[in-house]
């Protein structure tokens, strides 16, 4: 039987309120068995940028990583967040490593080629080093993941942290029964995106189907649904979505909605 | 006999010109051997600072390292810095990964006290964890640190490039043969500070003594050199201070100054 392993996803949101981060990453360092924490990026980078005055360019809604911001993001999700995270999670004694893909040659991508429009410096996952995240944990070491990702030439790229958690998810499959939870400010796939008590305690593919159909489901969850069962279809044991909060309750089953096969 | 471990600073100098970072890193890349990478901040940290606003302090001629520089110096140092050379030996086929001390409670510090003046988030060192880099060294991966540390209470500290060097050597010397080496924009120790071709080829603690009497040692080296003395005094087995650009021959012993024990 293959030992457990946790890969928990953190949104943005939660790294921007001390106060709850704190708490989730005490949650995190009271997981006996072994896991790997990745995280996005909240406003802090959407912040600096700011102050520095580099505008964010947006092409259909969705943000251009050029130059200038792949080096704030670099700085803030690699630099600042990660270091803090380990530093909190050490103090809590969780031994814990911080990583981006480019350390170790750990996660491996390569930029996004679009006819257009050009997202810039931004990844798509190739590969992942299954023998160097499973020596660290085999050190019973937490794997804190900034979503960066590099391309083997020289370019560090961004990537979705919800991604690189599934892509991590999938190919960690292999050595270990796993569990990924994506966890955030919502209590769980809701049937009512307004109100949190609507939560769908299990889901599967084809109620999944259905509720698209009928337009229940909450537009910015889809590639996060889409997502889950990817990975439940390469292997994922379980995938569950839910509140940070409630991380405890996520990882044994009272809250979130469960994503399962059948 | 104990495998021969290089550990490299890289003065900040370098850092900041990307020509002479790049044709460092091929050649650091291109060590055989074992190697660590101890990389200071360069200019980047002090840029955004001023494009940010925050007031530099300064007491004795030294900055001070209050919350806001602490948070710079993360993102920069542990950041942009960190993972970009990392993911420039990944390119030159060098196996890397990146680290602050938190990272694996890789660097253990303290805050460092003083009655007056308070020089804010600095640490001083109090333990290197050798299982952890050893554990890479043993995989071929080369191991680049970050000089920030913490103090397993969740506190990020700044700490000294050149402390960190040299406390990294002495605690690995217990496993390995270490030559350390420090790269900086000079070609070594200079008899004349204003001409490079003044280089000490080698010097021992009583020539040392004596030039330090004749006040022939420029005041920036004298902490480098004691650090470079305590050193072998803790079982390092070389010492050399050298030009960056000269690292292969600062390694065959063909540039730069020797420290020798006597």
């Amino acid at each position: 039987m293959m030992d457990r392993l946790y890969i928990i996803k953190i949104g943005g949101n939660i790294i921007d309120e001390e106060a709850k981060l704190s708490a989730f990453l005490e949650d995190f360092a009271s997981i006996e068995e072994k896991k790997i924490l990745v995280h996005g990026g909240g406003k802090l980078a959407t912040r600096l940028a700011e102050n520095l005055g580099i505008e964010q360019q947006m092409v259909e809604g969705r943000r251009i990583t050029d130059a200038e911001t792949l080096k704030i993001v670099t700085m803030v999700y690699a630099g600042y967040i990660n270091k803090n995270i380990v530093a909190s999670l050490q103090a809590r004694h969780c031994n814990a490593i911080g990583l981006c893909g480019a350390d170790g040659d750990a996660i491996l991508a390569h930029k996004r080629q679009h006819p257009a429009p050009d997202f810039g410096f931004v990844g798509d996952v190739d590969a992942v080093n299954t023998d160097l995240i499973s020596s660290m944990l085999q050190k019973n070491i937490a794997v804190v993941f900034a979503p960066i990702t590099h391309d083997r030439q020289g370019q560090l790229l961004n990537t979705n942290a919800d991604t690189i958690a599934q892509e991590i998810a999938k190919a960690m499959s292999a050595l270990y029964d796993v569990a990924l939870i994506y966890s955030f400010e919502k209590s769980g796939v809701l049937l009512d995106a307004n109100d949190d008590s609507t939560v769908i305690p299990s889901l599967n593919f084809s109620y999944y189907k259905e509720l698209r159909t009928k337009n229940k489901i909450f537009s910015g969850m889809i590639p996060k649904l889409d997502n889950a069962f990817t990975a439940l279809d390469s292997g994922v044991g379980k995938v569950v979505i839910g509140k940070a909060e409630e991380l405890p309750a996520l990882i044994n089953g009272t809250a979130g909605t469960s994503i399962i096969h059948e």
